[in-house]
């Protein structure tokens, strides 16, 4: 029987592996899914997702997430949640609400700690640090000040044919006090279908929500399209699309499992990824934009991987 | 020239008056949109948006608002915003943002404060009535909490070509605070492209995520389909399907307009709207699900529109 798992970045990997036992074991693919974005959610190095996480320009870490099951579309999404240990299972439980499903700001954070989810104190001082640099060499250099939006996208599949699709971030470096990004928004960070497929985006959320790209690979999936030939002619036409008429398009990149297992990316940046399915153990790849609306993926070296080993744990003056 | 304008429920039609004016006489589409909208959300009467609008459980209006312009897929929005006078406004302005074009909470209220946009205590005395008899029936006769979700969605072309979507909303009335429905996600609530034409939904905003139904509608036109095929063949089709594998389907209804001015709307509720185009004055009208994936559209009758007002100008004990 088919399963597996994939999910945006190099960080997603060690929580891919472990969604995967759980996987090849029966679990289900909601289990997965959560476990998978908690591995990313509690590492304290990843700065973009959870603890660790860089905070908005006030020095504030608000986070988003999502949470969306294929078999019933039931799906729960938070924004600008503050200071609970792990959003994705928030959105989880409010993919069961049948109203109110989809919380922000405040009313977030009340509901989930209502609920009994763990509190927590998400801004290290490392991530504080990060910002009172950034906030100086933005004086200084008269730097652009936002910088920053690897968003854990994961779809997973189980045994019993089931998918899930999910996303956690901290959003946009430096971003305005309240911003929400693609990430909690359905059809653009994440859609999901069990009969079909599902979707997963990460990159610069004001340009993904002008293209509902997520929904628009499950609906290629739909008309037969392998995962990899649905991600190529969704994000690469939209690229092209969004350059013409807005004039630039942001960095993005899109993951895209079917319920065979089969899998696939796009991207217009460079951009690592973790796969695994009933075939082959997981594995983090490598993908560049190619010619002809084609992406070019490759297993990623040993000497990356040490690189960005080194940087993420790289002391902060 | 083609031009027009439809938005939904009968509360628009003094709004799509004032649009087409502008668009004949050759406005463009934002102004016509921000127009229409704003003469809904200045109404104290329409309580479903800005002033006047119901509130939450804790007796706050909070607000919702998105705006997206056609040509460049510009979109902002804002999510929970309070005493603001026209969130379609702030959108707007958004809109023209690179970074940080979606806001929510304290943020977008801080935002539009600080971009001096009006401020205005939004919840009416007539709307504070509704909500405290509310609260009593609630705990008298163990109603649901939840009823109303009557979103302004209206979709404008004009002369030069452009075309724009948008919407404003007060949300789900007695919503949990923070609660974001479908109003201003893209995809979900609007969606617009002027070289096809837009869409934009109103409904239970927790099934309307579910579906993207906006954006299919959209690229329903662009596969050649009228805006009525466009909102017959995605509407129905995603009523059942949620009706299978969610068990039940909300009340939604959906609008469109390509840009030649033609239109479409499909429901599975009572539903009205408001639209003209180049060829006929605006009117209001009444629509129902017909027969195999059909929808039945009347003109509306003086008595409907008379017990309609009647209705929301009763005195409130």
């Amino acid at each position: 029987m088919n399963y597996g798992t994939i999910a945006t970045w190099r960080m997603a990997h060690d929580g891919v592996i472990k969604a995967n036992e759980l996987l090849q074991n029966s679990g289900s693919s909601d289990d997965a899914l959560e476990i998978t974005v908690k591995s990313v959610e509690d590492y304290p190095f990843y700065k973009s997702v959870g603890f660790g996480g860089l905070p908005n320009a006030k020095g504030i870490l608000e986070m988003d997430a999502a949470f969306m099951n294929g078999d019933t579309f039931q799906l729960g999404a938070v924004a600008g949640i503050t200071d609970i240990k792990n959003p994705i299972s928030v959105a989880r439980k409010l993919s069961h609400e049948k109203f109110n499903s989809f919380l922000v700001g405040q009313g977030a954070t009340d509901y989930a700690i209502e609920e009994g989810f763990e509190e927590k104190e998400m801004l290290t001082e490392r991530a504080r640090k990060i910002w009172s640099n950034r906030l100086d060499d933005i004086k200084k250099h008269n730097l652009s000040a936002y910088d920053g939006h690897d968003t854990v996208g994961v779809v997973t599949l189980d045994k019993q044919g089931s998918m899930t699709a999910g996303t956690s971030s901290s959003g946009l470096f430096m971003k305005r006090p309240g911003r929400v990004g693609d990430s909690p928004l359905s059809g653009s960070g994440f859609y999901v279908d069990s009969e079909i497929g599902g979707a997963s985006a990460t990159g610069l959320g004001e340009d993904l929500m002008k293209g509902c790209l997520a929904y628009e690979i499950v609906r290629k999936m739909k008309e037969g399209l392998s995962p990899q030939e649905a991600c190529d002619q969704t994000l690469y036409s939209f690229h092209d699309l969004l350059t013409k008429r807005y004039g630039k398009a942001g960095a993005f990149s899109l993951i895209a499992m079917n319920n065979r297992g089969q899998w696939g990316v796009a991207t217009n940046v460079e951009f690592t990824f973790s796969v695994g399915n009933q075939e082959k153990e997981p594995a983090i790849f490598i993908a560049n934009m190619g010619n002809n609306h084609s992406t070019i993926i490759e297993p990623i070296s040993q000497e990356w991987l040490d690189a960005y080993e080194k940087r993420i744990k790289a002391p902060i003056k």
